[in-house]
């Protein structure tokens, strides 16, 4: 037996987590992953071990990127190192009878050894949803956010096409302490409009902290009137948080894929 | 001003709630829509009056049926006789604005003055999601059950046209106290899989209680080989509850629709 580096894909509901990354005594998803998977590799000694009932080890778990709390994904990547004899599916069976049910592992693989699920993403799908109607759908209320206004799409579509491209993005960064580089490409910002639900689709190669949210929230107030579109390319030569929109809420974004 | 009568049409996550039919100290949805009604038909007398933040009257909503607790409804529909000054979408949005973000009131209209959501109700559909797979999704985990094994769709479905027609459905309801007929039409039972969710689709002129979950717990004994279709038959004939198959879990249960 020996350590092997495993590719996973995982989906959350992450209404009740304080987000991706592990903190010490709030549920998050990684640490509920990590105590999974540290579980799955206690040996006999460890289970006749007296006095604790938490795992030896705990396998660290990469995530792509950190999703902050309430924030969903449908296809997280992560990479781990695992030293077990079960095999992929085996895995992820035990994963998914353990972890709860707002996690589930929808894949795992082998990687090669060097595979990194932070740097090796080479870019990122997310989706906010927001509603306006008049009556609010009740099956999927965790997943979207409703607006007490209507919006007009086009001109969000026309704001968002500024956005579209490399720039320095670091009005939309909720990060003030940021001391890396805020230039990011962002290749799509779709906005679409179906059944009540205004969907708002981003592909780049990396966000910043609350950079969808922000960029939702900004582009928003174009929809709304409060800002023109020509506002927004003030906006990103401000290179100040300030500037923009305010972060829209977590619970309406969900990470989509991860490319490598 | 004078009293009307009013359609709703409904929608509800049954999750939290002691089922349709309200009950004493219980979160119930009839119970949450007819004190948010009663709220609505306060007078300003009702309002200066001290030492009671209840409303004074709470009018009777009558449903079409009585969903158990835990089922959901798409289209659920109520009576409700209404002595108010709004129309019929200020009374949804007011309804909407204060009940509770997993009810929804889809639709209000005016009805006949002889309309009576229970009586005149001469058809319903009701959906049952099931799910077999390594790999449960985890954002409708609320509305479908999980199977431990797989089950033959084609066996359940002969299994479900012996049960099609005009029958005793004495073997197939939950109240073994109930005096009156257990004669029902139930003329459509499609059940079909697609991407690991099994769907179970019910159209009849009305059904005894619990008699749905009743069916599908019985065709999933069929579906996983416990059964044999010629079974089901015996079942039908013995009258008698004992013989027919376990109630399925309510959260898999959402009524569609009810015709009028």
């Amino acid at each position: 037996m020996s350590e092997k580096n495993y590719k996973l894909k995982i989906e959350y509901d992450g209404t009740r987590y304080y987000g991706w990354e592990h903190q010490p005594d709030r549920p998050t998803i990684q640490g509920k992953i990590e105590r999974v998977l540290g579980f799955m590799l206690m040996k006999r000694e460890d289970i006749e071990r007296e006095g604790s009932d938490e795992p030896a080890q705990i396998p660290e778990v990469i995530g792509a990127g950190r999703t902050d709390a309430g924030v969903h994904a449908r296809g997280m990547v992560a990479s781990v190192r695992l030293d077990t004899p079960l095999d992929c599916d085996a895995i992820r069976d035990y994963c998914n009878r353990y972890l709860p049910d707002d996690i589930a592992i929808r894949e795992v693989s082998v990687a090669s050894d060097r595979f990194h699920a932070r740097y090796n993403a080479v870019g990122k799908t997310y989706q906010y949803t927001a509603f306006y109607g008049p009556v609010h759908p009740v099956f999927n209320r965790k997943y979207y956010t409703v607006l007490e206004h209507d919006v007009d799409v086009s001109a969000m579509q026309q704001a968002a096409d500024v956005l579209k491209g490399e720039h320095d993005f670091k009005s939309f960064c909720g990060n003030s302490h940021m001391k890396k580089s805020t230039v990011r490409m962002v290749d799509r910002i779709d906005v679409r409009r179906s059944k009540g639900y205004i969907y708002f689709t981003l592909h780049g190669t990396g966000f910043l902290q609350n950079m969808v949210r922000i960029i939702v929230g900004t582009l928003l107030l174009v929809g709304e009137g409060k800002l023109k579109v020509s506002d927004v390319e003030d906006i990103l030569e401000a290179r100040d948080r300030k500037s923009a929109g305010p972060t829209a809420p977590a619970k309406g974004l969900t990470l989509i894929s991860v490319d490598y």
